[in-house]
């Protein structure tokens, strides 16, 4: 029995694939490389049984191959599609990263899953897709969805397109709408990129924005073990989750204060202009996960212990300290 | 003042180009001429500044010299993107029609209009895009959007591409949600569909389906005046409207019946089996079109009236009589 995993060198893939080893199940890893990492698989290559290959999931012929290699060898059961896109402002900037990296992935996996008869898919979405709702708890039912950026909108493409299939071949679908994970190994973010400043400059550190952005953020450990909970107990066709702290967030001075005191304690910090740090960026966003709390899971984390163990991990990651 | 229409060669864009000739304003058409009809546009060529081209809208090279070449001659302020599939079985046995056709249309769309700075897009959405519901009235903020069908998908992803473009250079952005529209000039539906049957076999009616599946029909005039109703009075820079009757609906029995006694009145009607006439289908539905009454709008004509009205004259377009 084995699992397709896309975005398989990616922050996501690589914390739930020791997971899904740790089961008894095999992995097949499938990343293009461009923002994944070979190197984060090494340490559990020897887990499991686990196999990386190299392709473009936007590529439906390179992707039909894949299929064909791992269905050489065992039935292909589950898909979990992580590849997408993970830079919000490059994808705003141009329209195509996200058509081809966040939207074609998903087109191109359902394509050949049919080709290939896999019928479950774990997706994982955002709460990009529901927009700018101030400061109105954003539900599963939160409508209408107004995306402002375009990953938001090609997470919301996608989910739509995988709905779709959940009419003509797929039995079970389960869509993870997510915001800001944190965690290690850390790619992009908030907290790399406060850590990288500061590694540059010592003595300050510049933060776009008044700093006053607010948001909810999840540790990924709380994120996989929401999805395999998720995947575990779903039984209708088509499940949508949101998954996150309950909590009200933490603002993005909070963030920069914990960096600035595990990395560089009594430097300044400085902010700009606004409540946004970039376009596409939602200002201020409160998570409503009562759905998945009535099924029966919580997160260990609130959203200010997250960000307190993710720049604990990720000092350690980029400083080695 | 120019208006760019995608689609211009098809249902919607025949009945809506009149109507903007009538008010003055210079209409370019744009179509590929796979589902649209040249000859749909010839009895309005003389009310107004009315140009055809011929491209196909998800091409986005092909787009861009129709923008340049319309633009040499005068400023577009506004697109109304009609472009897409029609034929949403035809999308399902083959996603990439709904890709291409619903979907790249618009992102090739949205892409140009960027470039040349136009401002303001009016887009035929679909009550498509919030998929099977059962017998709960569907207004604007039903959720969540779980399209059974690829059609329905792609109209959701354009809806999303759309409201992302409001944030980096959309300055409005009016969506209009409508669920079966029926009127003449019929390219296809369940109209034409039964007086071709009737045509072939004037003594029986094969009816996919058990006729009990029961839809809201809007007629194509009253969806033209709303459309310019909402493009007229719109304030916000991104609205979304269901329109269409708050009836029940009628049955596929009551069209069926209507087109028997117009075309062939004595003849058999034979149903078939099940509630649904293809994968797709959505089998029943409810359409709450408050928010739009609430702005002064309501149809002239019930979904029986729409049904009755269209008959008519589709028998007249296709019968002559």
């Amino acid at each position: 029995m084995a699992h397709v995993v896309t975005g398989g060198a990616g922050f996501i893939a690589c914390n739930l694939i020791p997971r899904l080893l740790e089961r008894g199940i095999t992995v097949y890893a499938l990343d293009n490389l461009v923002r994944g990492r070979r190197e984060f698989l090494d340490s559990f290559m020897d887990k499991g049984r686990l196999r990386f290959l190299s392709i473009d999931c936007s590529d439906k012929a390179a992707l039909r191959r894949a299929f064909e290699q791992v269905t050489r060898e065992e039935a292909i059961t589950d898909v979990w599609h992580l590849a997408a896109n993970s830079d919000i402002p490059a994808g705003v900037a141009d329209p195509t990263v996200d058509l081809k990296d966040t939207f074609l992935t998903t087109f191109a996996t359902l394509v050949v899953m049919a080709e290939f008869e896999v019928r479950r898919i774990h997706f994982a979405s955002s709460s990009a897709i529901y927009g700018d709702h101030s400061d109105v708890p954003i539900s599963e039912n939160t409508a209408p969805c107004f995306p402002i950026s375009n990953y938001g909108a090609m997470k919301l493409a996608s989910e739509a397109q995988i709905s779709a299939a959940v009419e003509t071949f797929l039995d079970q679908a389960n869509i993870f709408r997510f915001p800001n994970v944190v965690g290690p190994p850390a790619t992009h973010g908030v907290i790399i990129d406060f850590i990288g400043k500061l590694r540059a400059t010592p003595d300050v550190l510049d933060v776009l924005g008044n700093g006053a952005q607010q948001k909810s953020y999840l540790h990924v450990e709380d994120l996989i073990s929401a999805m395999l909970f998720i995947a575990d107990q779903a039984q209708e066709p088509r499940t949508v989750f949101n998954i996150g702290p309950e909590d009200f967030g933490v603002t993005v001075r909070f963030i920069a204060e914990t960096v600035r005191d595990a990395v560089a304690p009594g430097s300044e910090i400085r902010f700009g202009e606004g409540d946004r740090g970039w376009v596409g960026d939602v200002p201020r966003f409160r998570y409503d996960c009562k759905q998945l709390a009535a099924l029966g899971w919580r997160p260990n984390l609130t959203s200010e212990g997250a960000v307190r163990r993710a720049v604990a991990d990720i000092v350690r990651q980029e400083l080695g300290r």
